[in-house]
Order: C-alpha cells, then structure tokens, then sequence
C-alpha cells in the first residue's frame, strides 16, 4: 500500500472527466454556455451524479439545489466527530464562459475520494464533495447563492424568488430542472471546507508559480447606475436643446477609468459590464441609460473610497449637462481573510507535493467566501493561460489540473488525518463553525 | 352654401378623434406604445377603417399593409385625370411614444376629406387618405417602410422579411394582424401628395409661428458601431491587462460628441439611441459593445464630413486602448426638397387662413421622403410644446390640431381645385410621377 505522503490523483482521469463536462454546453469557441438551472446545467448535475454515484458516495440535494456527494470512509477510524469536510466549487457557468472555473474544484474533489478510496485510506471524518447552485450569478442575481443560502448570508425565500431577465424565478427553474431536493439548506455543522479553482487572473503565470495559496478574497460592491435625461427625436431637436443621458454617460465612464480604475490601481478594479438604453429606438434620444458597477478591492475603507469616487463622477458628469443619476446598490461582499489552519494547510501540501507556490488575495468572488462564514475555509489556484477568465477561451494543461488536485487531496489529509483532527475541533473566529 | 375659401375643418370633431386614438396602446405617463403591426396598431388600424368607411370611403389595403381611404367626390367635375391626391401619414409610435406623431396627419386628412362631402364641394380629381405602415421603424427597420416599399424606393420582399428583436418578420405581422391586403403596393400614378405633421423640434413655437412650410427635409444617415476588446473575469483581471471596449466607448462617446455634436451645430445632429455590451454580465469585462448611430444635416456633402469624423473618432479612442472598431451601414436618407407647386399651395393656404407661417427644413424623415419620389410631395408642420417629441410627453394644443387642418384642407383645394389643376398635370422633375 502506498504511504499516505506518497498518494498522487490520476490526472489523466481528472482531464477525461474535465473534457467530459465541457461538452455540456459547449460552444463552437471553445468555451460554455451552462447558465445556472438551465437544461445545461441540469445535464451538468446528472453527469456529476452519475460519477458520484458509481463511486458509491450518498448524493443528496437540499432545498436550493446543492448537490452534496458523501464519502463515508471513516470505517475503522475512531472519532465521534463526523462534521464532514466540504470540497467542491460550481458546474454553472458565464453566458460565455470556460470549461474550467467551477468545474475544476467540483471534479477535482470528486477525484481526491476516488483517489483516497481505490488507496484504502480511513479518515477522521466524511468528505463531501459539493456542488453550489448558481455561483456565477450571471442569470439570477445575487452570485454565490447556493453557498449564501447554506451559511444562513441569503434568505432561502429571497433566492427561490430571484427571477432570470425573462421571469422565471429561481424555484421554478429548480423545479423544472428537478434540482429541488428534500435536505434543508444548511443549518448542519461543517468541519472545514476547500475549494480548488482556476485563479481567473495572471498573477501565477506572471511569477512563474503552480500553486497559489489563497489568503482571502477581495471585496466586491455592485451597483446599478442609472441616468436620467429627456426623451426626444433624433432628427428635430437641436444638441443644445437636449437633455442627452449618453453624453453624461460618456464624460462620466471617461473619469471614472481615471479617477478609479487608474487611481486605485493595481489592486482596485472597476467594471461596466451591462450598458442599455430606454427606450432603445436609434432614432430617439434615450431618456434614461443603465450601467452596471463592479467594484474590488482587498480592502473595505478603500472600497468605501472607491464608492465615494463613483458618486462625484456621477454627479459632476450629470451635473454639467443637467441629466439626473441614481446609484442602487445591488450586492456587497466585504473583503474576507481565510482561517490559518486551512492556509497553512494549503501552503504545507503544495511544498510537500514539490510544486512552487506563492500567497495571494483571490480577486473573484467564491463560493468559499460564503463557507467560511460557518467553518475554517481554505482554495488553491492554478494559473490559467494569460490569465483569461469568463472568456471561452479560458485554459489550463492537463498539468495544471492535476498539481491543483494533489494539492487538494494533501490539503485535505492533513485537515483531516486522525493525527491533524485537533485542528478542527475548535474552530477560532468562525461563526458556526462547531454550531 | 359656404364659398370654397370660407370652408373651415371641424376642429371639436377632429380633436375628439385624436383623444380616442390616443387611447389605443396609452400609456399611464400619457403617451402611446403602438409598435408598427402590433395589437395595438391593429386596432388603431380598425378604429381608422371603421371611421372611414362611416364616411362612404373606399378601404383598400396594399401588401405592405399600407391603407387607403378613397373619396371620389368628383361628381359633375369633368377631369380625365384619376390620379388622387394622397392626403395621410401614420398611426404607428415610438416605444414610448407621443399621440400626435403620425396620428394628427391621418386623423386631419380624414376631416378634410369629411369638411369637404358635408359641404358638397367637388374636386377634379379623387382624394386618398392615407395610413402608411411602419413609419417609426422602431420595431421593424427601416423606418417609413410602407411608403419606401409604394416608393419602390425598399425591395418589398426585403422589408417583408425584416425582423423584429423577437425574429418575427413584418410578413408574419402583417398576417397576424390580419392587413396584407390585395392591392399590389405603388406602381400607381399619384398626382401629388401632402402631410401633415407636429414640427418634433422647438423652432416654430420658438419663432411664435402657426405653420411650418416645409421645403424639404434634412438626410440622415444610421450606423451600428460595434468596438471590440478581451472578455476578462471583473474581479482577478488587474485594469491594467484589460482591453475593455467599455473604456473605448467612454472616450468615443466624448469626442463625438465634441467633433461632430458641437462642431456641426446648429444643423448637425448626433444621436446614439441603443447601447449595450456583450456577454452582459456584471462581473465579465464586456467583449464587445455596440452602439448605434444617427446623423442628421440638410447638407449632403456635410453629411459625409460627419460621417468621417466618427469613423476618426472612433479610430482613436479603439487604437489608445488596443480594441477594434467596425461600422456598419444600416440606412442612408439623402436630404430632400419638396416640389414647388405644394410649398406654395401651403404657404398660400396658410396665408389665406390668416395664420402666421415659415418656411423650414424638417429635422426628422417622413414618409414624404419617399412620396416625394413619385409625385410632388407638400408638407405642413404645427409647433408642439417645446419642440418635444418621441416622448409621452409631446403634446399641442387643440387649436393647433384645427390650423394645421384648415392648411391641409385649403393646400388640398389649390392642389385639386378645377382651376388649378393644371399644376399637377405634368410633374416636372419627379420620376414616376405621371408614368
């Protein structure tokens, strides 16, 4: 029998696993389109449950469609503890989106229990390999939903109620997707949680590094910007007599890429990534346009400035051409710091498996951001080719999905070996975490 | 009996029709969304024929759903010549619409028609009026579809098979509503036609002028400008490695605005009335974002100027920040000048009324555009408050309704009278005119 410190994934069936997925959804670029609860998404689950399944781990659902996969492989080992650990990440995706963010943590875990398992290997406690409903947040708003529900940030009542641009809410498209299971949504303790993804920026690559050990994630506030001019026709009305929302818009974006996207730079960053205008007829002066507002920042009181910044561009742009604006807050996701022993963990296995590794702050929000609301919280980066991310042509090497595996399962031995079990027995500054 | 010149529309009657017209598709903000072939265009439709055929006209509808109200009072009068005179205009809006636009010239050309039977005036050649189908292009482009089709200016088969976002065709449309009608569309002669319409822009109230004697109306010229960056994840792409066609936009936006809005006033007009970005998610860097474009000047020559101020425009602010740019063609409308007989016989009906007129350039296309074509071609505008239109909140005043109206009845007389029907029996420089 191999010795534990000397357990390696199979990559190769990691990749034909990864290469399996990506045909759900896929688009003639290369990427995916796998919005959540779509019939997409819905294939997505009944292939991970079909894997999970022929492994023989218990799959349950709870009541916002998380699909939580059991391996019980504790027999012989001798603990009253059996709070499972969490791996996993999400199968949905962006409109246009990649194989590999999401699906990589989900399958990734499902290979470490398969890997732990053909070994023989009895841990202190269960694994559960997760899957979140609706990371990406691309068809229903918020992001990160399923894992929000589950640590209690969401109201279940409020995410069932979330509709898609064309009315359908969230309960109704878990219905139809028959993604609705019997498991009440959190509520139940969790010993520690990790999460394996694509870092989705370029910062591994740049330093050359195969491993990044993920410290926190940046804050996130979204916003909704809207300006308001007058309605009029495109062909009588003189420019000096119009109230044009457009123009405003243009000076405004113009000094917020300078007074925000530049000034806060390198770590702040400044998005637009929804434009319209009402009433959309090209030969009619908008009365109102809309813009989405992604702002990030690892820091909350540079957020805060961040935010103070968006409101005078708003109002000095609108102010000069006597258009109106309304800035409605959306979501906000204050920057989160990873508990030690999940870091040092992850830290530890990646030295002890030979990859290069470096500390960094996870630009993108994560479903890890919401576990670590209710149990110790750790997720290992893998570069991504250039750093592209929510694009379809997002890639990695069969190379990079496996060190990123093996790292996940090391970091997972040593949470939950007999000998590292202490670790979590008393969880520090988490909130519910030993509840 | 009344002298001819004495003759004075029914202003009550004429403003009563307007207000249940404007019932059909009404908004709570007081305006009206009747998209061309919609449900509501349909009963706008219905509502006109029902009125018409109360008045004995004759009801033919054309293939392109364009309706003709045909009034042969040409008992007794010894003529020849059948062509008609087109009096009309359209009943279709703006998303959100005003209840003027359009419906004032189909609803004031039937009571010139109903002014001059209840009088027992007799003409020397029949009146049509007219209702032509699609003039906003708001639902369907191009706009002034109907008459571009009777023009032969469109391809009937192509404007047949223009889309709307839904992919419905107007064909489709045009059955749904039920108005594809037997009579081939155009390829008829017109001995002259005359519209009347709300200015759409401030000029006459601004000059405390009645009447507008429109001499012609400025070009126009549409494009789709789409600029082309990197999607990238919002979260873990520093700015710095972005190429955000959104930035691109921001400085394009500027300086159009500058070169083109400004340094062509005050006859230029520059209009970006759709915006949007794709893929559409809050938390992507767009890939792409497209914007249309509308240029208006009664110059053609300064009409090409503006035209290569965008495209330099558009160069520069793509090439500072690495993304591409195209420029597509949508719709190109030369400026137009109207026939000299119906210019004067509205400058002169106007004076014989005893209102106070203007000559002026139309800032907005008309379906004119198109009749002019074929056949000598008038147009008469009324002021609406503060020149505001393509906007619920357009508006004019009873009194205003009644002046145009009494113009268009007396241009109509001098138009078709006996004694001046010389003037139209041989068109001068208007192909197809009296083919």
């Amino acid at each position: 029998m191999t010795a534990t410190s000397e357990l390696r994934v199979n990559g190769d069936r990691l990749w034909g696993r990864l290469e399996e997925m990506a045909r759900i959804g896929a688009t003639p670029a290369g990427g995916v389109h796998r919005l959540a609860l779509s019939d997409e998404d819905r294939r997505a689950r009944d292939l991970f449950r079909t894997w999970a399944e022929s492994l023989g781990l218990a799959v349950s659902v709870d009541g916002i469609g998380n699909v939580f996969a059991r391996w019980d492989g504790t027999a012989g080992a001798a603990s009253e503890d059996r709070r499972p650990l969490l791996l996993g990440s999400h199968l949905d995706s962006q409109p246009t989106g990649g194989r590999f963010d999401g699906p990589l943590g989900v399958l990734a875990a499902l290979e470490v229990v398969e890997t732990l398992d053909e070994h023989g290997v009895r841990m202190a406690r269960p694994i559960e390999v997760v899957n979140w409903t609706n990371e990406e947040g691309a068809r229903f708003p918020p992001a990160m939903m399923g894992s929000g529900v589950f640590s209690a940030r969401f109201d279940l009542a409020d995410a069932l109620g979330a509709a898609d641009p064309d009315g359908m809410t969230v309960s109704d498209a878990i219905d139809r997707i028959g993604y609705r299971g019997a498991l009440p949504v959190g509520g139940r303790p969790i010993a520690a949680a990790l999460e394996l993804h694509i870092e989705q920026g370029p910062t591994l690559e740049e330093n050359g590094c195969e491993i990044g050990v993920v410290t926190g994630v940046q804050g996130a506030r979204w916003f909704d910007l809207t300006i308001t001019g007058e309605e009029a026709h495109a062909g009588s009305t003189p420019m000096a007599r119009r109230t044009d929302p457009v123009a405003a818009l243009g000076r405004f974006l113009v000094d917020a890429y300078r007074r925000i996207g530049r000034d806060f730079a390198p770590h702040g960053r400044l998005t637009f990534g929804v434009l319209g205008a009402e009433p959309a007829s090209r030969n009619t002066v908008p009365g109102r346009v809309t813009v989405s507002v992604d702002l990030r920042h690892p820091d909350d009181s540079t957020l805060d400035e961040m935010e103070r910044a968006l409101c005078e561009q708003a109002s000095r742009a609108c102010l000069q051409r006597g258009a109106s604006w309304r800035l409605e807050d959306v979501w906000r996701s204050p920057p989160v710091l990873f508990a030690e022993p999940c870091t040092s963990a992850v830290e530890a296995a990646a030295e002890s498996c030979g990859y290069t590794s470096m500390p960094l702050m996870a630009g993108a929000g994560h479903d890890s951001v919401h576990t670590n609301d209710v149990a110790p919280t750790g997720m290992i980066f893998v570069p991504c080719e250039g750093g592209i991310s929510h694009n379809e042509a997002e890639n990695i090497t069969p190379a990079q999905a496996e060190a990123g595996a093996n790292v996940l399962l090391h970091a997972a031995l040593r949470l939950v070996e007999p000998a590292s079990a202490d670790m979590l027995s008393a969880p520090t500054n988490q909130p519910g975490g030993a509840a």
